[in-house]
């Protein structure tokens, strides 16, 4: 391999460090003193290359290596730095450092594209200090505009303008953030999959070929509270009868679908929520996410269908609210195909992956083409200080991406 | 009939307005100053009789009225004054007045009994500010110590051993409350029926012939937190997707018992409750309640089966902690016999019940014989500031009560 581990290694100890959190994990919000240092640390690499460093006003850095030709489209690798609140070391830096590694590598190996190729290391992804999440990818897709940043506020009330003045951007010039389809020829992306399954396989890599739809609402099942132990089980209109009757067949529904298709009640909260009191009200979430858009829509209609069943002719009353609709997204079908050739080649183990999560590289596919590799999770876990991905695992994915820049790029 | 509804009226009217609540419905707790003044209102009442007031250090109001035979056991009559928060002017108050009324009612038809009677009026039923409920029947029944009264404490910390002393009672002298049953012939206490049977079914009053048995248990599901986006279906451990089956069947478990047993899911707390995170954990409350311990008991092993079944050979497992086991209690069958009678010659519709609340009444079973008269709640409602009884079905519980101390006090 060309790319080498122990700097892939040492760099992402490094960025490791810059980090908020007393309580373990890390916490790296955007436009903190922790982004600065970790903004400064890449900076300072990336000056030892030949490359020419600039930011964007939605505080994205960027590093643009020339390509033969300069007035052709840019080839964009990369991901975020930011974190969520105790979160880990690897979901978004894995992509930054892979960017910075291809870079070195090239370099070292005196590589010549046609196609200019640029660093990308963004912030805000996960929305853990302004709560808006895809922040700088969106800012790159046209999609922020001034008033957002006034809007979008920390915990302390600082506006995320107010945020990006501080650190010396100019947001009221964010619309010119935007990039063009003509300009862009591709963006690539690699991130750590945050679930079990490459593990599980024995794979060094998942080539995704999806970007799963987002399909999130909240059910709200409205009944009388009664007392427990005065009002017969025939006199009740119980909410939690109801609300648990449907969520016990919710994981039966993706099966057929297939699609990677998956649904999760992560909340339901019951009111008055006494132990002899029956329930006045349940609320319930339902996050269901597929490749294939039919299939969010069939098994949504399955919990209509049955919240309808079960209220029919019942003193028993529901509403759902929409929270999210996020249609699936298809990759680049011959940058999914380069990928497979590198990955022969180099003898990197892959399978095909739907990634369940959204990713800046969802946000990006609206200005270009774009690509997304995983690499393993240990045990599944991320967001949390357990996050873990090996570092030979995470070469092995860089290397692969490294191998199809220089086609991509058209090395000489 | 006997009894005056007029007064029956006004007594209730007149006590609450001793209310500390701002937000609507009546709150009157313990040893407050709302307490103060129902209870200087019902001895200013019970001052115009013939009749010695006195109260226990429990804080009981007693009025005896003397029996042909003083020696005589004597049959007590009442209920308790005060209220949950934010609750009803009924729940309690109804069945103080009953004795009230009664005693009224002897006077002025200058009846004598061979036994004497004694108006019985007690605090903390509610347990709403010491959390401590049926506390005055547990002194009566001698279940209450001293030390329990200096570990009671409402929210400010004060506890119900210096409340006791604040109101000039004598807390060390507890033990002093216990009534021995040879000096007690019966206990009579009227109370809302706090469900919707009896006014489902046009009854005046309900003759209680058991109340019924708890059991109330707390089920703690644990399983693996996992992204909601990126864990299969079959990968997940979700405590929650085993919680909901078990609770949806629930429901369905009482009907083939009869035995008037209810089955009850009032709490269901999920963790970390996030919409795109896979639960941690879910904590849920059964409250079972049966005229019939087997029933409880094979409620319960359903439950049971099911946690097993469904966490057999998964990652998801659970535990159980007992809160409450209380036996179902049976009525005095002669007493059950003599309402029945005293119904049919006046004229007075009844139905038998099962008490699915605890009440005084179950205490004072551990004491003497109890009779438990049922009135109707509107819509079944109770513990709210909608909670009513019409005044003219409470004078007929009233006067039914009446009749049958007429004949069990043996009135000349």
């Amino acid at each position: 391999m060309f790319t080498k581990v122990e700097r892939i290694k040492k760099d992402l100890e490094e960025l490791a460090k810059f980090n908020s959190s007393n309580e373990g994990g890390l916490t790296r919000f955007s436009l903190t003193r922790e982004d600065k240092m970790a903004r400064d640390y890449l900076k300072e690499q990336l000056s030892k290359l030949n490359v020419k460093v600039y930011e964007d006003n939605a505080g994205t850095l960027f590093a643009r290596r020339e390509g033969a030709d300069s007035d052709a489209p840019v080839i964009m690798i990369g991901s975020h730095f930011d974190s969520v609140k105790n979160g880990g070391n690897f979901d978004g830096p894995a992509g930054v450092i892979m960017a910075l590694e291809i870079f070195r590598t090239m370099e070292e190996n005196n590589i010549e594209t046609k196609y200019p190729i640029e660093f990308v290391a963004m912030i805000e992804e996960e929305g853990g200090r302004f709560g808006s999440g895809v922040f700088a990818s969106r800012a790159m897709a046209g999609l922020v505009d001034y008033d957002q940043l006034e809007r979008n506020k920390d915990k302390d009330g600082i506006s995320m303008a107010q945020a990006l003045r501080d650190f010396g951007f100019e947001p009221e010039k964010i619309a010119e953030t935007k990039r063009n389809r003509e300009d862009v020829k591709a963006f690539i992306e690699l991130h750590i999959e945050q679930g079990p399954i490459l593990e599980n396989e024995g794979k060094d890599v998942g080539i995704v070929d999806f970007i799963v739809g987002i399909n999130e609402f909240k059910v709200e099942v409205s009944g009388r509270p009664d007392h427990a132990g005065t009002t017969p089980m025939d006199m009740r209109a119980d909410p939690l009868s109801v609300a648990s009757k449907v969520v016990a067949n919710i994981d039966s529904y993706p099966g057929p679908e297939n699609n990677g298709t998956v649904a999760t009640v992560g909340v339901l909260e019951v009111k008055p929520g006494a132990a002899n009191i029956v329930p006045a009200q349940v609320v319930f979430t339902v996050d269901i996410r597929s490749k294939d858009e039919s299939s969010i829509k069939n098994v949504k209609k399955k919990i209509m269908d049955e919240l309808d069943r079960l209220t029919k002719d019942t003193d028993v009353t529901y509403t759902v609210t929409e929270m999210l609709d996020v249609k699936p997204v298809k990759m680049n079908e011959e940058m999914v195909s380069l990928f497979k050739e590198s990955g022969e080649e180099k003898g990197i183990s892959y399978r095909n992956m739907i990634s369940g999560a959204g990713h800046d590289a969802m946000v990006m596919a609206a200005v270009t083409e774009v690509g997304l590799i995983f690499v393993p999770s240990k045990d599944g876990r991320s967001h949390c200080k357990e996050e873990w991905t090996d570092y030979d695992k995470l070469q092995k994915g860089i290397e692969l991406i490294y191998d199809t820049i220089l086609k991509l790029g058209e090395a000489k």
